[in-house]
């Protein structure tokens, strides 16, 4: 199965799995908020965590609940980043933001009870002995919350009060919270389910990530609104400091392909199984969504 | 020690643990609102945790992560449910809400990082072995997402446009959702901790958390607002029903001490070892704030 393929095939039984998950729950506008903020998407998240179980040796009916936690979990937060008080989107994935088709208290609560859903995704007995699934449990809670991706936000948020564009430095680790941790946490999970060791899926995973973010910059200045469903240029139109007003075009695309040469030597010594997370590296740079 | 002391006892051992856990994150804005907003309060639900577990022989340093979880996870639900697209509070426990005190970008991001605290506390090894956290992980996931709190909260906001005032039914499911599901996780943790049956404290806990809503809308009629520490007549004003507008004021009493006394019939096979929780049952009814 070539990369492209996995990814799709991927999407496909993520997409089941939370559908699956979401039966059955009151019948509420929250509940369809739920549903309609998990669809669609990449999914590159919850294909890391597949691809680095399959890579160790874990079945995907195995790590399926991890791979739906992490989707959920992603969910959650665009769905609040989205909100007016945050970053007043009206678009996401080429659709209303949860807020512009519902109300602001429905995207708040459906929010809400995606993270909750992300974390009782990870309780699934199919995933492993009750220490795999703490320790998964454990690993989520730190990717995502004040050590992670809401820190990362904070960041964010204290980056647009700050009266001054910020350096290379605290950009980048304003990314390592936002995007960063969680796709940490995806890539590693593989390794927490297989027993294995998690250094080299965690390097792989932090150049991955920066890679990614710069890959959103650039994208920002070079994307194509329709093709990535979402508002782009609003960075240069706030004056924020990016990965491309700091490198450059070019040096933002030469700094994200050092990156995922680093993506790759980190995979090196699994030679072929390693061939789909590789593929994933240089997607993410070559992406035009 | 008397349940007055108890109470009292185990609000500073849950402010202690909350304070350390927040203790050495990152220096942020968002990280300082997540301590303001544990801060306060009566602490029933962390009491709940602590004292069932007493009462089946779990000590406090064994339960005392699983009581701060369920105040973290009551405290995000406060800051939540306080935002201006929610319920739109100025004042909580005395103080500013969250995101007066800050903004409303501050209110959310905290309010989800203290959801990810609860999660994360409840993966601490001092609460057992991994099948107990993993219990306990799932017990709250229950209780607080789409099948507990925010169902609750989801049904809250539908009644407030479904043009008619809601039955003694569905004002009785809705706050079975609303208040009810954490507290029933509250007390059911001590079993789940202790590998007891948690029935009857299931039992003690459905009087209860009934009982306590009921009196929650007792002292939106009768109460002081500088005892109680929030905005009052609320309801009254929104036309909304309540247990008052339904059964009357007396009737609502009268319904209320029923649920204690059926919270106490739950315990009466632990004799003694029972006597604080039965005292906080008759302190719901009773309480001025």
């Amino acid at each position: 199965m070539t990369f492209a393929e996995r990814l799709a095939a991927d999407a496909g039984l993520i997409e089941a799995h939370l559908s699956a998950a979401l039966a059955g729950r009151a019948d509420q506008p929250v509940t369809e908020a739920m549903r309609y903020a998990v669809r669609g998407g990449k999914r590159l998240r919850g294909f890391l965590v597949l691809e680095g179980g399959r890579m160790l040796g874990v079945p995907e009916d195995r790590a399926i609940g991890a791979a739906a936690a992490v989707e959920a979990l992603h969910a959650y937060s665009l769905v609040h980043d989205d909100l007016p008080c945050m970053d007043d989107d009206d678009l996401r994935r080429g659709q209303p933001t949860v807020h512009r088709k519902w109300d602001e208290a429905t995207a708040v609560l459906a929010g809400d009870a995606l993270q909750t859903l992300a974390f009782e995704l990870l309780t699934d007995p199919a995933l492993g002995a009750a220490e795999v699934r703490i320790a998964l449990v454990t690993g989520l809670a730190k990717a995502s919350g004040i050590d992670g991706m809401v820190l990362g936000q904070a960041l964010d948020i204290a980056a647009e009060t700050a009266g001054r564009a910020l350096t290379l430095d605290e950009i980048t680790a304003l990314q390592a919270g936002k995007t960063g941790a969680l796709i940490g946490f995806a890539a590693e999970a593989g390794a927490v389910m297989a027993g294995a060791d998690p250094r080299p899926l965690r390097h792989y995973a932090a150049a991955l990530g920066l890679a990614f973010q710069i890959a959103d910059d650039i994208l920002d200045v070079t994307g194509d609104e329709v093709r990535t469903g979402k508002r782009l240029r609003k960075d240069a139109g706030a004056g924020k400091a990016t990965f491309v007003s700091l490198l450059g075009l070019e040096g933002a695309k030469a700094r994200a392909a050092e990156l995922v040469a680093e993506a790759e030597a980190a995979l090196a010594g699994y030679g072929k199984g390693a061939a789909n997370l590789i593929a994933a590296a240089r997607f993410v740079i070559a992406r035009d969504n």
